[in-house]
């Protein structure tokens, strides 16, 4: 017997709510954050992996659509799949026993100076083969969609050496290949590695070989949509994250930039001067950083998952919606500061640390990261032409997102119209 | 065509790690937290509902068993199911407005000052019917049971007068009839009702009504295995806590006490005045308070949901353990100022906020929640005679609970040997 032809129109039939983020500015900035354009007792339809029709059931007219499946979605919630616009998920090994010492009292910065932290990574990835961190990161994207994020940005920056940031981002090129939907960041100024540590020269070479080696090498092969640095205490200074970024703008990448998460350093202000799309943790700024981040329109990346990890401040997040900067919310999964890979659950602690509502934090982790990774015609919004990456909630109000936070509310998660197993 | 008779024996083969728990003191105070007797390649039978064998895979003989069904563990962990020892899981109503209050800056002590908070739960639980009650806290508990917790202490104090305290805790039995393993607590000495705040008179009859008439009627009808009091700012004080615990005693019911969550009161003094089996909360404690919990051997429970949803600071519980007391750690459940379900986040939240190690989280979270419910010889530990109370973690090790804080790393749940779906 001939199995049916598969459909190729699903339609979610009657949702008890759709948060559309319709006619959404590209990113949405202070106050329009919390309009989500919500629909009662709506429908949508996706036809050949987009959305063909969205409004309110009593409006729909099925005929036009063939071969299709319904989805009875009463009770349920519709929205936008999640977008994870800040990770490190290309590594080796893991840092669990850092963790327990972390537990245990000692500091993040210390353990890094120390020649733990990011260099532990380093070590580890530097040891693995490019198939090993594929299977390894596929491992952990499969895990992240079925908890309902289907686009991520992904760094490398375990590397710092030639070989193993080219090794990093060719696994996330073959992720790519394989279908998921995925920008690359060259994150080749993540920490000054331990050959380059001994003197101020072999630190100032190292910056060299990541501007004028690493990053025409990356560019060469177009292997990464993004630069970013780690500007920061204990990592890049002001002069040399300049000096990474000015050339990651010569070659046409855009910029990210990793500020002020250890200390109130330059970070922003690297990033508004290389008009960053991103500038990501936050934690220290002050009433004139906030504004240069709003003329400048760099969208601030919240990672309130790390703040929770190192037991540091969260990020204002308050303060910078209502000074009228766009916001983003990401988990920066990675093998030590921050292992949360649950991206609803960082969007409950942008609310319960950060002060976002949950109507802002939904537009954070969905429209928002999408404007930040150039994304926001495809992912983020449900509306007419955009891509069917779509999540269905069991429950009939979004806010359970936040109120029952870690609950398994994320029901059924579609990519491209395609429901993710 | 007959089906195959249902086995009755589960062997549960091969798993990476096994925490058995085993050889216990009940509770387990200080460092012995952390010893979790971890098996590797380990095999477990459960049979009839209980555990028949556990140890080393290579010294099973598996004759003695009939009817069997096997599951391959390898790759897993094998750890006791959650003990959840602090809910208040019949409850009428939301109260999603008042987190969004909570989120844009309003204090929780002043909106329940103003008669909302508890006070707004109280209206509508009365206004709730029992059938109501119990239909919606089974969902409730259904939800938790697939997320690894099949243990329950549920308290009232949503009535705050007799007919509705009663209400609840039949509802609680009724739940418990239908095979739910629960301990009910009453907690009618919850917050001071409406009609009582008028004058100290009427908040003294008040006082009188639980000690005289509501603990007396639960007592008759036996709805209840505990009595708890919130001895706390802006709840009830010393003398009104003794007032109420000291009827609880004579009526034979166990004491639990709500202690410490909004100021250093005198919650311990009357925790360990009272002998009490549990002092929840303590986020204000001094050395001397926590050296009279371990003389007392009043075991703190620690409720970091809460802290994280309040924006409160968490419990000190690595000065807890320090100093020998056992702790346990509950999720708090309830409609206002914690509504997380899954205690596995709770805790990781233990870990990140409190500072316990993983290995403590998990003693804290089963066996010592189980002690502070006089469940330590039914469930909590993996020994042959416990319940088959089970869970199966999709990983090798289970520091990943905390790692990866959030992700569904729960994959099967056992109770009483049969699977939870």
């Amino acid at each position: 017997m001939q199995p049916p032809p598969h459909p190729t129109t699903t339609i979610f039939r009657h949702a008890s709510q759709v948060l559309t983020l319709a006619g959404s500015p590209y990113p949405r900035a202070g106050q329009a954050m919390s309009e989500l354009g919500i629909l009662a007792d709506a429908t949508i339809v996706v036809d050949d992996g987009r959305i063909a029709w969205i409004g309110a059931h009593a409006h729909l007219d099925p005929k036009p659509f063939r071969d299709t499946q319904e989805i009875d979605c009463r009770g349920k919630t519709l929205m936008p799949a999640f977008v994870d616009s800040h990770t490190h998920l290309v590594w080796g090994g893991d840092r669990k026993d850092e963790l327990e010492m972390r537990l245990a009292g000692q500091d993040y910065e210390a353990i890094l100076a120390a020649g733990g932290g990011i260099l532990s990574s380093v070590r580890q990835t530097r040891a693995a083969t490019e198939q090993d961190l594929v299977a390894q990161c596929r491992t952990r994207i499969e895990r992240m969609r079925r908890m309902g994020t289907t686009t991520f940005e992904i760094k490398s920056g375990y590397g710092l050496d030639l070989d193993t940031e080219m090794r990093q981002l060719h696994a996330i090129r073959r992720l790519s290949k394989e279908g998921f939907r995925v920008r690359a960041t060259c994150l080749a100024a993540h920490a000054v590695p331990q050959e380059a540590r001994a003197s101020n020269a072999a630190r100032s070479d190292f910056v060299d070989v990541v501007a004028h080696e690493i990053l025409p090498a990356v560019a060469k092969e177009n292997l990464a949509d993004y630069c970013d640095v780690f500007c920061d205490r204990g990592a890049f200074t002001f002069e040399e994250s300049c000096r990474v970024l000015e050339a990651a703008q010569q070659l046409g990448f855009g910029i990210r930039v990793h500020a002020h998460e250890f200390g109130h350093t330059d970070g922003v202000k690297v990033a508004t001067r290389y008009h960053a799309a991103s500038a990501d943790h936050l934690l220290y700024l002050n009433d004139g950083e906030r504004a240069s981040l709003r003329e400048a329109e760099v969208v601030a990346t919240l990672l309130p998952g790390t703040s929770l990890v190192l037991g540091k401040p969260f990020a204002d997040g308050r303060a910078l919606v209502d000074s009228g900067v766009a916001v983003a919310v990401a988990t920066d999964c990675n093998p030590g500061s921050c292992g949360l890979e649950n991206l609803a659950l960082v969007l409950a602690l942008a609310c319960y640390g950060c002060r976002l509502s949950p109507a802002e934090a939904i537009c954070a982790t969905t429209h928002n990261a999408a404007a930040s990774l150039g994304y926001a015609g495809e992912v983020g919004r449900l509306e007419v032409g955009m891509s069917g990456d779509i999540l269905i909630l069991d429950t009939a109000d979004y806010r359970d997102l936040v109120y029952h936070a870690g609950s398994p509310l994320v029901q059924e998660v579609y990519a491209s119209g395609a429901r993710v197993r």
